[in-house]
């Protein structure tokens, strides 16, 4: 009545599924789902819709629904695979868009086909091609960060060598180095590469120095290339503060070609309560689906308040099949210590990337010399 | 002793301020609040940062601390504006970046002094320039929604043509249509554009089609620019899909000059605990910062959660002070029904943009008589 339709919609009748927690009591979780239903797709009342392929293909539909705890019920939602139109902004829209305003709704679980799956390359590297490509076959990697920011990029670029020198695998700028005055971003690059290059000489080593490309849009790319050119061996981006779909960019793209690395800076909130985004989808699934090849996390027991269960979770959602996207590193931080590795490696295994920052000062005063023990905790594997 | 410094930091002593709500105990907000000043910045411990100007000025620093409420204490820290190199992305990090993953803090302000606000130039319009584009002098504005989702563009173009022909100001695309097979944004974004056109021929009104553009990283420009082309005269954006400084960077574009009107998508985490961003800053001030004219925000009392009291935090998050970045208008939804109109002024005035969608379908079956009693309820201020 209200739309004058000409055109006959024609789905493919192909869906995907989206398992939501609803953390409200019996009598209103099945109405909270049947609104994901609506809200998700045609934000619309349902009685004005019109009768047909809209109805009954557009609309979400409630596959599973049941209690998985007192006050927390669990339902599947699936949705055509048309409503994404091959965009990852467009995916996460109708995985938690609007639904992300309304409270006690956390989304659990993707299960994406491979219909979908394949609009996205997913990470370059992954597990076995970050191995690969840095040349270490079995053993945890060992990774940490010029800091603290304030210093001069001869500074960082010294502090580098002596991390290179010592034998860490992965060098990465403290993700609160962008372009300042004070460590501009194309001198850093230049340096810091350098640095990293004479210790490998010396060392025989295959260091590798990921700088910090989190940028503004008219920036980015041109970082990812400056980096680039100057020998830098990884990218470090925050997609909570560029977009996730700005790194999807950057990680399909040919003419850069280097491992990305996901840090979780302003993505927190998403994941703290029961109103938003499970660890496995945030720091697993969809750092994998944008592209990343390492997912760094803070570790339990640190200073961050993430649990030993939900650090399994993200681990789960790095590595859980998903058709052509590769496995990827879990990379804990934020509450690494030396002391920690150990136990860390039975919770992990080998396939892991242990980030230590300012913990790797900690040990005793010669910087070189708490490298190599941290080297030495891990050889073994 | 770690660090080999050659060069002697140098910083302008200018700092910006951010207020935290820190919803703990007394013993230990203040351990909070310490904690808010170095992570924020130098990520390191506090021990072995080097003696001088980053322990002194790189550092946040508390300015303020004192007792909101029973288990809710508040921290005003100052940071160096050099710590923000000019960056959108930057600022956000440094003001609320690894925190997010903290739990119980929540950024409820930002005091941003010229120097740090006039890196951007916010919107373009504003509140009065908006009003100049329209030729609308002073009464509440008329916005509505192309949707479901699953129409074909000819029948989207159809619904245009009859909300523009009596009488709305502003007709959006639905924030779900995308570039979906069923409704490609090229040929949308011309249909839709003709068929407001042609209606104002036929009133003599200036009504505006303002198409979604939230699109992946490498199509955004371009659907701006197809827009602008088609003759479009505005732009739909969620920055929480895409990234804020994405809008900020579309809106500062001289070549594509269009008002911007920010869609909440995917942002709601951010704002429904107490671990996260005030609605304040984050459908006010930030939205600003990042460019648009226009903030969409889920309305009290309707299918959303927020509060009278949020809501209006939201307007006056539009329309603070901020130096040189323009009040802007709240849009308020989600929620809003035409009954609702009298009173919602009555909290609002006049600078509003009331966006019914779905609900303007509820009045009765014809939808041009539902436009012109929405109009009616308006004319009078």
């Amino acid at each position: 009545m209200f739309f004058t339709e000409t055109r006959k919609l024609s789905l493919s009748n192909k869906r995907f599924t989206v398992t939501y927690k609803i953390f409200v009591n019996e009598e209103k979780a099945l109405e909270v789902a049947k609104d994901i239903c609506l809200e998700q797709t045609v934000e619309f009342p349902e009685e004005f819709l019109p009768v047909g392929p809209i109805k009954d293909f557009i609309v979400g539909r409630i596959e599973k629904f049941g209690q998985f705890s007192p006050e927390c019920y669990i339902a599947e939602i699936s949705y055509a695979i048309e409503t994404v139109g091959r965009e990852l902004t467009q995916l996460l829209n109708v995985v938690f868009g609007n639904i992300s305003i309304k409270p006690n709704i956390k989304v659990e679980r993707l299960s994406l086909n491979e219909d979908i799956l394949e609009f996205f390359k997913g990470p370059r590297f992954g597990i076995d091609g970050l191995r690969k490509y840095l040349g270490i076959e079995k053993r945890p990697l060992l990774f940490t960060a010029l800091k603290p920011m304030g210093l001069s990029n001869f500074a960082l670029a010294d502090l580098a060598y002596k991390f290179a020198f010592a034998g860490i695998d992965i060098i990465k700028d403290d993700h609160g180095l962008s372009d300042q005055e004070f460590c501009r971003f194309e001198e850093r690059v230049v340096l810091c590469a350098e640095a990293v290059k004479k210790a490998n000489k010396k060392t025989g080593l295959n260091c590798v120095y990921v700088p910090n490309i989190t940028a503004p849009f008219h920036e980015i790319k041109m970082r990812a290339k400056l980096a680039k050119d100057a020998g830098a061996g990884g990218l470090l981006i925050a997609p909570g503060l560029v977009g996730f779909d700005t790194m999807r960019d950057i990680a399909e793209d040919n003419d850069i070609a280097l491992p990305i690395f996901s840090h979780p800076s302003f993505q927190g909130s998403y994941v703290l309560t029961n109103s938003g985004i499970s660890h496995f989808i945030m720091f697993g699934q969809l750092v994998r689906l944008a592209g990343a090849d390492v997912t760094i996390y803070p570790n339990f027991g640190g200073r961050f308040s993430f649990t030993k269960d939900e650090c399994k979770q993200i681990v789960e959602g790095a590595k859980t099949p998903m058709g052509n996207i590769k496995p990827i590193f879990p990379s804990p931080a934020g509450g690494m210590s030396i002391e920690n590795i150990p136990d860390a490696i039975e919770i992990y295994g080998n396939d892991v990337i242990f980030l230590i920052g300012g913990g790797l000062f900690r040990k005793g005063p010669d910087i070189m010399e708490n490298c190599r023990y941290f080297k030495s905790l891990v050889e073994k594997y």
